[in-house]
């Protein structure tokens, strides 16, 4: 049986989650806490991270420390997570949905100033499959109008924007705010698990309020304050010391894992190419600008019939492939908000992309040999 | 040294993070998760349980459920943690807040009705120390306004109500819904999580969608509906299954833990029952229509100075207790939205409250011999 995802353990999960325990610390902003923020700081150059218990959570941050209100805007794609949009809809905004890319399911860059009103008070592109989307269009666009971009980089670990020069900015590094994932279907886990990373600095202070229940205890603890108390609206954000212990283990050996999932890409890159070529079925662009992350394999078929066809047969073969997601605009919950417009791209993806298994002890190869004799 | 808590495992915290791995299965609502739930709808007779990351998120899903908005009235005590107001806070609502018993920490039920008005939609009794506010009086109450109860039981799990027949109900399973933590500090720990217990079952569907981002996830992985897709507002409440495989071990062993913690309490109570009476310090009042559930034991002190003092003393001892809380209606962030009310008594325990160190492998006759000697 190949399943579509197995976490991968690095062996030291659980011997630093025994450590925390002895250290007699397992709720949140502990050593491990300290531990990957500094890491995530040091290694792309985000300017100040905090773990969270979820990507949508450190979306949620984003939203209260963007004052997002009823009545506001927001642009994204409607090819993505429903926590993409959840996590400003709860602060009350309006959502407005930009079609795909027809090469790629990210955000069509060259739709999103069309969208733009007064009441617009941010971008949220997704960097689908951890392939940047145009980050330079996009932060020109969000400079001309004053506007926020918050990335979402759930899929984009360790993953890169490369700008008209050649210079690479990690991705997570460029919006004002960003938001990463460490499901454990990602490439570096905590089971459920995020992280909030922080380029303008103007949210600093207020990010850790927020995330610590709306209370200035981090500046307590810093003798900034001679006591904590109630300060803002926030939630307890911020993940227990078990996660950051497991996650930690991980981060030790993103190298590794990196390197392997992104064998397991040009693997399948290679073994697939002609047979999609000649079945009419799209495989993962990675433009000029962007770099490839080995988060993601995936299939755009032609029809949602030939989808069904190779999920069946690949199922036949004990392989399980999975599909996702259904159009955020045309959802029961939006679609009434919705404001009417096509969004052709992103109808397409949702019937149309399919994704293979990929995980760190996957061998490719058997994949490769079952669609390829369909 | 001894420190104000460390947290008790109880040997098979890792074995059973390990076997959720091993199982493929780390990210939330897996085996571990349900049969966390089970344990308390069978063991307490909770109608539906979900685990959610923390106490704080269980209230916000409390907050989420019962349509808080703009404009509506809360009552709660202001003798709490920022997380009982903060999930209101967050979805609009106007906090009203009622000051403690003279005799406990405890929302005084007696005031709560003048507080009603036509806006108010909730009242938020927190069981203080894990001891049972007046619930018939509270529920009494809500019944003739047609208002929700939320019971905010962080402090306790195991603990009861007894009403006028010597009839008693587990804590958490009297109000339409109740949140409970697992924060490192509690009886039972995951280092951050907590619980929302749902007695009221109209809430039951919708929980189960909030708690899954605004999915109807569930109901698809039980075959009910052919797809998932988002239906309505919601976040990742739900804990990784690290968490909730942690959370189990701890809950094999709930009965050895509440016993140990209950022979400390009970050894504090008769230790120091005398020299705080010569001292005039009052000690933790457990009403008739209350039960004990080992979590805290606390002095409540005769002056600020007083309990500085003791604290100081303490310290010298290397002995470590903590005060809290900041009254919430002259907190930072609330006092300007406060109606101007003196809460005398929520101000006394502010200021004179002492939590003394309780965790299992303390010896209560270090901390008794230091105290009673000063």
């Amino acid at each position: 049986m190949i399943p579509f995802n197995k976490p991968f353990l690095t062996g030291n999960e659980t011997v630093y989650i025994e450590d925390a325990v002895k250290a007699g610390k397992i709720s949140g902003n502990g050593k491990y806490t300290v531990k990957c923020q500094n890491f995530f700081e040091q290694q792309y150059g985000f300017k100040k991270c905090l773990l969270t218990t979820s990507c949508t959570d450190a979306l949620e941050m984003a939203a209260i420390l963007l004052d997002i209100r009823e009545g506001d805007e927001v642009i994204m794609p409607s090819y993505t997570f429903v926590s993409t949009s959840n996590a400003f809809a709860l602060r009350g905004a309006k959502i407005v949905f930009a079609d795909s890319r027809k090469d790629h399911p990210n955000i069509d860059e060259d739709l999103i100033e069309a969208l733009i009103t007064p009441k617009t008070k941010a971008i949220v592109p997704v960097h689908y499959a951890g392939v940047a989307c145009n980050m330079d269009v996009i932060m020109d666009i969000a400079k001309r109008h004053n506007l926020f971009v918050v990335e979402d980089a759930a899929q984009a670990i360790d993953s890169y924007y490369v700008d008209a020069n050649g210079s690479k900015k990690p991705l997570g590094s460029i919006g004002h705010l960003s938001a990463f994932s460490f499901h454990e279907t990602k490439n570096i886990i905590s089971g459920e698990g995020g992280m909030l990373a922080i380029n303008d600095m103007q949210f600093a202070a207020r990010a850790e309020i927020i995330w610590e229940k709306g209370t200035n205890r981090s500046a307590f603890f810093r003798g900034e304050v001679d006591k904590y108390g109630w300060v803002d609206i926030g939630s307890s954000f911020l993940p227990s010391e078990i996660i950051a212990a497991f996650l930690w283990a991980q981060l030790e050996n993103i190298e590794k894992i990196q390197s392997k999932r992104s064998r397991h890409w040009k693997h399948y890159l290679e073994g697939l190419s002609e047979w999609a070529d000649t079945n009419n079925i799209q495989i993962p662009k990675v433009h000029s600008y962007a770099t490839n992350n080995g988060h993601m394999f995936y299939l755009v078929c032609n029809s949602l019939k030939q989808r069904t066809e190779i999920i069946e047969k690949l199922k036949s073969s004990d392989i399980h492939p999975v599909f996702h997601y259904i159009s955020l605009h045309s959802s029961p919950y939006y679609s009434s908000k919705h404001d009417g417009r096509n969004l052709p791209e992103t109808d397409r993806y949702t019937d149309c992309l399919l994704r293979l298994p990929l995980y760190y002890e996957l061998n490719p190869a058997d994949v490769i040999s079952a669609l390829v004799k369909l």
